[in-house]
């Protein structure tokens, strides 16, 4: 399977946010994430930055 | 391997712009693409939304 853990990055600090993140979709002030268990939740940033083959998404917030 | 491919979303138009993409790295102006392969691209835009189980990366360009 080709999910990620998605990392918000504040500085040097990385804060893991979910494991195994399917969809990614922008949202009304932000972006929601959805796994692959169907958890969901709405963080008030962007996607930053992508690295596939470590399996990381890092968002900024905003 | 967990790589994507990217595409341009505008309106209903999918336009692929590069394929098996693992780093997407923030730039001055845009972001950067770079490929499992090494290959590279700048493209004046963000990350719109991930379906990464569907292996996909939308762009939305600016």
């Amino acid at each position: 399977m080709c999910e990620a853990n998605a990392y918000i990055r504040n500085k040097d600090k990385e804060t893991l946010v979910m494991e195994a993140v399917d969809l990614v979709t922008p949202e009304e002030g932000g972006i929601r994430l959805i796994s692959i268990f169907g958890d969901q939740k709405f963080i008030k940033g962007h996607i930053d930055a992508l690295s596939l083959v470590n399996h990381k998404i890092y968002i900024t917030e905003e």
